[in-house]
């Protein structure tokens, strides 16, 4: 094999843009076998751009039984994405997945096992932004120790403007049955990621949500979580779709400085010494420990959708390190589970927190999903989005 | 009268500070008759720099007895606040206090009430943090209306740093029975009164603060803190005593636009239209409203705690406008103690709250209180500091 051939489920606004840069040459070790949509104007949209080669399928299972394809991309509503992976591993095709990577935590286990039933395959999640020089180089700086313990999390990540139209875009969007949340399902999963991908896992989550508070939806748009770890240290995560213009700025305070993350600028205020040993040192009350402040330099790379893709086509050809396992979903979803139920409950959360309560929860939520009065299907050019 | 006769009650920090720039000629309207101190060594240290026409006394009472004075600054303890506020409004004097107004909302009720029942008598409030020509200008934009309702408040305070010395150099410092709180009763109060200055009251508080976190101390010295304003507008309150370097980060959002003020700069990202009116009319699903990033240019004053004093002594003998007027100081106590309260609950605490259970939650405190095991008497030179 020195092609992947791959097979894209679900043509919406995702999934086309991956065929894009496909076709476009940018991911040369994949080859586009097939494209499944249900939607019989997306399958349309679909064959004006591809060529002949590519299989157009009606449904994703009619494109993993096909034998076409070695691999797919899996690009649908979130609650299908185990769905597919785990039909998929059960064919013997390699797994990549669009975040989140489901909706609850219960069934990405189920896909998660499937993948651990399957250790010759490749399963792969598109954790896109983890390819920014920026971020990556964060996490380096947070986990190699040299900056000590943290202490502090501040993540104000309130630019992921939306407008009522792009909510009437999709019957699924917004809904509990559809969907199965708001900006923490679509658009947070890459921030939750990356957050716990630099700084850990809390330990215990108090989350504010507010649903339908900027949009007319009934998930919701409007969230602030408080969030504890387990050596101490604090976290506050700040998002919303409706501010204008929002804020992108991730702080993680160490003992032996500050990181701070805005507008793909790093800058870190390392002190000369630890703060908990000048702390206890100082003589003078007021005394500050001596730091110098130091943008930090990286490649500037940042290859995104093509870089997880182009990964995962060298994982299944040479053995390459993936960009993210797929099997590191979880955390993410754990932290907006997590977030969703505490804000539920009107209580704090500890993490693990108890699966089948918040999938009780979550079909209440379903069984009540209202439908969408008006739903004008649109595909959005996401350039520019993730 | 073409001077104010002021005696200043309490010989600490911020007594010393005081007396400095009233010798130094910076209150040309202010004339230092008297200091009171029950600690010799404070009054030592008084005499050693003060002329002999400034007269010592050994307690707050005798000077405000001894006809001296037409003016008192408060600057004991914060529990005796009010106590001496009361005592000098009967006896005809002018009061300003030093911040916070009190320890607990139920005591300042009745210094307000003193203070009611002699609107001869100038009250002000020591909130110096409010001539800063920034903040004065953050409030205008805010509250003239032209950039519609809030919707969210973000105040990353965490540059108020403190070293274990800091702690030890008072018995009464960050105890509850001799201070009432940490970080929100000592160093908060200024920013707790420019948020409600600036913002408003919140109308819920849902905070976590941690006591003796990273200080030998009983008090809490970090706290995250979640608000509700009454329009449906959120917000967090991070702060410590902590974090090397701190952040100082007021993040405004509007209808109309975003307010952040960061080191002193002021930006303000306007928008050309109502992000509620582009939000139901905007086409596109990722349009984003057109907008104008401007820094803010004020006239840079900040005469501090000097400007505090003399628009003081100013109002006493012209009517001339206060900084601060005295009744004030009750909305950032009230802020202090709902954070207090709602974290010794563990639950959310609207405002008004049951000022009773606040007190006798604090008084249980205050009957644990421990004693501080190393004490070393220090007054530090508070310059650089508030």
């Amino acid at each position: 094999m020195d092609k992947v051939r791959l097979g894209i489920i679900g043509y919406g606004n995702m999934g086309t843009g991956h065929t894009h840069y496909i076709l476009n040459g940018e991911a040369p070790e994949v080859a586009l076998a097939a494209i499944a949509d249900v939607r019989a104007e997306r399958r349309d949209a679909a064959k004006a751009v591809v060529p002949e080669s590519v299989t157009i399928f009606e449904t994703g299972d009619d494109l993993i039984d096909s034998g076409l394809c070695d691999a797919v991309l899996i690009a649908v509503p979130h609650y299908d994405h185990p769905t597919y992976a785990v039909k998929a591993f059960e064919k013997g095709l390699h797994v990549m997945s669009e975040k989140p990577a489901g909706v609850y935590t219960k069934q990405v286990r189920e896909m998660n096992a499937a993948a651990a039933a399957h250790p010759e395959l490749t399963f792969g999640m598109m954790y896109n932004v983890r390819t920014n020089s920026v971020y990556k180089k964060m996490r380096e700086l947070v986990r190699d120790g040299g900056l000590g313990a943290i202490k502090r999390v501040n993540w104000i990540i309130t630019s992921w403007y939306r407008t009522q139209s792009y909510y009437n875009s999709g019957a699924w969007r917004a809904t509990w049955d559809g969907e199965g949340g708001g900006v923490l399902l679509n658009q947070c999963p890459h921030n939750l990621d990356l957050m716990q991908w630099i700084c850990g896992m809390p330990v215990a989550v108090r989350a504010f949500c507010h649903n339908g508070k900027w949009h007319d939806i009934e998930v919701e748009d409007d969230v602030t979580a408080y969030m504890e770890y387990e050596n101490g240290a604090t976290g506050v995560f700040v998002t919303t779709t409706a501010d204008a213009p929002g804020t992108d700025r991730l702080e993680v305070t160490l003992e032996m400085g500050k990181l701070v993350c805005e507008g793909d600028v790093l800058t870190l205020y390392k002190l000369d010494v630890n703060e908990r040993e000048f702390c206890k040192n100082a003589e003078g009350g007021f005394d500050k420990p001596p730091m110098q402040e130091l943008i930090i330099e990286t490649d500037g790379s940042y290859p995104q959708h093509q870089g997880v893709l182009n990964a995962f086509a060298a994982n299944i050809l040479r053995g390459e390190p993936l960009i993210a396992k797929g099997e590191e979903g979880i955390n993410g979803l754990t932290l907006s589970n997590a977030m969703h139920l505490s804000s539920w409950l009107d209580k704090t959360v500890t993490i693990p927190f108890d699966e089948e309560l918040f999938l009780n929860e979550l079909n209440k939520r379903r069984a009540q999903s209202r439908e969408k009065k008006i739903v004008t299907e649109k595909t959005f050019n996401t350039k520019g989005s993730h």
